[in-house]
This record gives structure tokens, sequence and C-alpha cells, in this order.
């Protein structure tokens, strides 16, 4: 039995869910996915499409998605996951070699990248950013390069922090890559969920760098498809070339039908753009009302989460998590999952009923 | 890089697939999945179930599919997999835990098994069953075990033979296992295909050996559901507790909706039967020419392939293979791909019209 395995603890964030508490856990939109994703798959049974996909997914869906999201990569650099997860546990597979290799994680950060990490035997090695405005800085980032640094994952907007990068320092961290040759992981799944004037790295990147970079992308956040796990993962052909060996061997194929209602929910952005808007709407709306409480956070603009500071109020993060759900029937994500330094902090779900968020700060408001 | 997954060549058996022939190759069957699956997969459009499933898949599937076809497990020990393909991924991934760890496979073997063991860091013993009419005898069997082994995959019926074992032999493989220690995966996916006298390993273990036993199945075969990719791992509570980790680090969850689809698809007995009956003709009806004609295949009597002897017609499996497919339009899979030993066989897959099967029979006689 794989020792690795029984001595990993799950760290879902499913788990502090709660019946009859208003949830503010999960990174899952409240609203239901768009009729156009359900009609591409009733469209699909129509027509029979229920016998094997490709290895690497339907070719419509890679032209479509690549087209629309990450122009610089031809569809051919496309493969489609079984959600961004297993693009993620896919890119990790294909880049670790050996127990001494190294993969730097930026905390706070989502848990199951370090767990994923050590299950294939190499090190995650855990740069906090907490003392540089929950960035890294390149200063800093040097000094945990070694020789078995294979690669980094930088998830951007950030999820717990919602944290992005201005254009100046994703220039500087390209000149980093370029002399320090790595595999750079930008895991893209709140992308979405980003002001007017975001760019990607996907748009930064030449030929050289692009041997580097493996982007992971998925439909479930931007198009409120959680449940039809559709994910992407682009990267240069050498990559992708093992990454299908890897969907040979772990899924064999993804359902075509829900290829198909995905693809459908692509050709429409009036509906996303209003879930986009409501949802950056009620994450501004928390930001502004912790400013006006004074209870610190991250100052992240991206993504659908607020990363409060709980220790203000006299909590630590579960206490804080116990309090809310047990007093106030509410629901959040203790710090603590994101890192070891973040037992201070709980993580906020806007992706919800404007109403839950009211109900939020409101409780805040007669704490403080 | 994984050096690893650079070295490995895909055994795709898709490859095989030619446009404009008649096709033999795939474990697919020709007819259209039943009515039922697509109805349960419409219903649950309609009830907007597109949010994430859990991490072991739904109870009511899980509840349904154990009671229905292993009677000896609770839900609580099944979990729901992206096809019997992810569920011996993740079965090899949590009994694997040194590189010292070597796994018996039994040859001829669907390919995939040994490569996702050497990709997984360990040592795939191929253990060839030509000299035993294509079953592991266990005087042979004990000549490879040692203080490394830790599993073995026992594919029944077996893909590309057809094999299965008698009652008797069962008995005297497990009076076996209960000497050595050793995790027995035991992939059943085209259990559906045998016949009514068939008992399954599950039917057999007591509550000592089903601390060894992992059993694999899935919809695919005996649904005719290979695009909703819903498979099942079933095994004792300690195994199953890792399977539920790596499905949250591998694929999140699997889709609701397809899992509504197969849960009522498994109401319906009628359809399978029917298909079941028809694929069963479709290899009878073969194996019967074969003898006719004096062609050797191996006797398999489940499942829906044969293997068929090339040399007696002067022809390796590629010259098969390119014959068949150049001049007659009609693509088989050639032998090597299954072991080493097979390069005069080609494996022929019975779950199509029985006029394709016809068709290949003729073009038999006239070669003969």
């Amino acid at each position: 039995m794989n020792e690795k395995l029984n001595n990993l603890v799950l760290h879902s964030i499913r788990q502090y869910r709660k019946p009859n508490t208003l949830d503010l856990t999960v990174g899952e939109g409240h609203f239901q996915a768009p009729f156009n994703a359900k009609l591409g798959v009733y469209e699909a049974l129509l027509m029979n499409q229920t016998k094997y996909s490709t290895i690497s997914g339907e070719e419509s869906l890679r032209k479509k998605f690549a087209s629309k999201y990450y122009s610089q990569y031809d569809y051919e650099e496309v493969v489609v996951t079984n959600g961004a997860t297993q693009g993620i546990f896919i890119t990790l597979m294909a880049i670790i070699n050996n127990n001494s290799d190294e993969i730097i994680v930026l905390a706070p950060y989502y848990p199951a990248y370090a767990q994923i990490i050590t299950l294939l035997g190499a090190k995650p090695v855990i740069v906090d950013t907490k003392d540089h405005d929950f960035k890294i800085s390149i200063t800093k980032l040097k000094e945990y390069l070694t020789h078995n640094t294979v690669g980094i994952i930088i998830n951007e907007p950030c999820n717990p922090t919602g944290v992005t990068y201005t254009l100046e320092e994703k220039l500087e961290l390209l000149k980093l890559f370029r002399e320090h040759k790595m595999y750079v992981i930008v895991d893209e799944v709140y992308r979405a969920y980003t002001n007017e004037d975001h760019v990607s790295f996907a748009e930064l990147i030449d030929l050289k760098l692009k041997e580097q970079f493996i982007f992971v992308n998925s439909l479930s956040k931007s198009h409120l498809i959680t449940g039809f796990r559709v994910g992407f993962v682009l990267s240069n052909k050498q990559i992708i070339s093992n990454l299908q060996k890897l969907n040979w061997m772990i899924i064999g194929s993804l359902s075509k039908l829900l290829q198909e209602g995905a693809s459908n929910a692509l050709d429409d952005d009036y509906y996303p753009n209003f879930v986009k808007r409501y949802y950056i709407n009620n994450t501004r709306y928390l930001q502004d009302e912790l400013d006006e409480l004074n209870i610190d956070y991250v100052k992240g603009n991206g993504g659908y989460y607020v990363f409060v500071r709980t220790d203000q109020m006299g909590l630590d993060d579960e206490g804080f998590t116990n309090l809310f759900s047990e007093k106030y029937q509410l629901a959040v994500v203790p710090g603590r999952i994101f890192g070891e330094n973040y037992q201070n902090y709980v993580r906020v779900s806007c992706c919800r009923d404007v109403k839950d968020i009211i109900r939020f700060v409101e409780v805040l408001r007669e704490l403080k």
C-alpha cells in the first residue's frame, strides 16, 4: 500500500459546508449552468454522441477554446481534462522526474498543489508571500531556487487571496524565468473574474518561453459548469504529447456529451458576463465593507474570494469558523488549509447570492 | 520532464481504426446507448444537476451498482471513476509503494496495464499463459512470486482472449492468494459477456480475502455507454479511503449528469441482455467458422473478442492486419501490442453488426 497516501489528510474544502448554513465556502457559483450548456448536451444526446471521444478531447472544443482565450496556442497544443484538477495532476506528473525534484508553491495556496507534488514523489517548496503584499518578489524567489528546482506554480488570480500581478511585475518574472529555466505552471481557473485591463502571462510569452509555460484552465468557474468537468491544459507540443499519454492512461477520454455542452456554452458571452459582474460586485462590496469596519484582508483584485484576517476580532481561523457556523449559520473556510502561516485568516467565497454576503457583513458589524 | 513518459509509446487500440474500412478493432459496441441512459441525462439536465458531485460519486449510483452486481460490497466500499481506465490507474497508484514493487501481469494483456505500472515506478512482471490454455497455472505463478510481489492483475474475461476461469480453478487460485498475501486486481469490464453459469471472484471471497481484492468494472461495455465514462472500483474500506484521496487529487469529482444517466440505465435489463446475446452470438459464430476453416484461435468463452492465429495463413500479425485493411477494407488489431509472444495473432472484435463478422469470415475462406 502506498504509504504516501496513508499519510495524506484530505484538505477538501467541501468538508466545511454545513447543513442549514449560508454557505460561503465553496468556489462553485450559485447561479445555474447556462441554458446554452444544457442545450448543447441535449442536442448531443439527440445525436447519440455517446461513444468515445479522442484522447485529447474534441477538436472543435479545443479550437474554440484556444482561439477565444489563448490565441497564442493552436488547438493541437490543447488537451481537455476532467476539470482543472486533472490538468494540474497530469501537468505535475509530466514534469516531475525524480525524488529530488522541487516545485515551488507560493503560499497561501490551493492545498491540492502540495499534496499532489508530495504524492508524485517530489518536494513542494513552499515560499510565503505574506510580507510582500501576497505576491512573490524576485529577490525572495531567487533565494529558493536550487539546481533541483524544476517548476513553479502561479495561481492567478490566486485562490484564496484574489491577487494578480501587474504587467510590470510579470515582465520582471519573465526575465527571471528566461535566466532560470524551469517549468511555469499558470493556473488560471479564476481568470474570467479579472478587470478589463488584466493581461495573462499567455499574452506575454515568446516562442522561447513557450517551451517552459503550461497553462491550466477550465470552464467550471467562468461558465458555471463545475459539474461538467471540462478543463484544459495548453502548452508546447512536446509537453502536450506527454499529457496525451497521461490522458490515455488515466482517463481514456472524456465524455463527448459534456464537451459538446461546454462548446455550446462558449458561444454565449452575455450570461457569463452577467455572472462575472455580479460576483465581482459581491467581492468589491465585501472589501468595501471590511475597509469601513477596519478589518484587514488581502487586497486582491481578481477571483471571487476575500481572505480576511480574524485576529483583530480576537479569534483564530477555527475559532472564527466555529463561531460563525454555530452561532450565525454562516460557513467559511479556515485559513490554515492554505498554508501554515494562515491560522488567522478565513476565506470567504463571494460567488453567492448578494444577500448572503450582506448577512455576513451584518454579523461582522455586530461583532465589532 | 518525466523520462518515463518520454520513452512511453502509446499502444492505443484506436490507432488501428482506418477510414472506409469495416472496423473490427475497438471494444466499443456498435449499438446506440440505451434510451434509459439518455433519458437519465436529460432528466438530470432539467433538474439542473450541473454542480459538483461527491469525491466517491453519487451514493444512489454506488448503491444500485453494488446491490446489482457486487452484493458482497456495501456502497461505502465503492468509488465511481472516469471509466475503468481511471479505476485501474488509481488502484495501481494506491498499491504501489516503491520502485522494487512488482505487479504480475498475465500475457496476453491489455497494454495499458504494464505501461501504467512502469509509469508509477514499479515493475510489471509479465507471466505468459500461452502454454497452459491461456490461463495462469498455480505452478507457473509460484515461480514468479518474490518478496517484492505486491499484486497481480486478473482480467476476466480476458482481453484479448476471452478466457475465464472455472470455479475449480478459481478456488485453487484463492488458496494460493491466502498463502501468498498480495493485492488481487480483478478487471471485470467484460463480465456482462459471460455465460449464465459464470461465477465472479467477488462471489467466492471471504472477509479475509476481501482485504486483498480490488474489483474494477464499468458500464461502458455492458450498457454501451463508453462515452459516459462511468467506472467503478470496489474494495475494502481502507483501500477505498485511499482511492477517494486519489479521486480528489486526480479528477475532483465526476459529472453528476452522467452518473444520473448511468444510474437510470441500470434500471433496464432488456436492452443490455439483447445486446449481450447479439455480441455473444457473433463471437460464437466466428469461433464456429474458424473451427470449420481449421484456423487456430484461443478458445475463450467470455467477452466479445476472438484472438486468432495468423501464421497458419503464412502471415504475421502485421502482415495480416495490412493485407486485411488494404485489400479487404477490414481492420483488426495486431497481436504484438498484447505481449511480445503474440506476433502471430490478431484480435477480432465481435461487438459489431453481424454482417461485418460474416464479411471477415468470407475473406478468410477466400484466403484459405
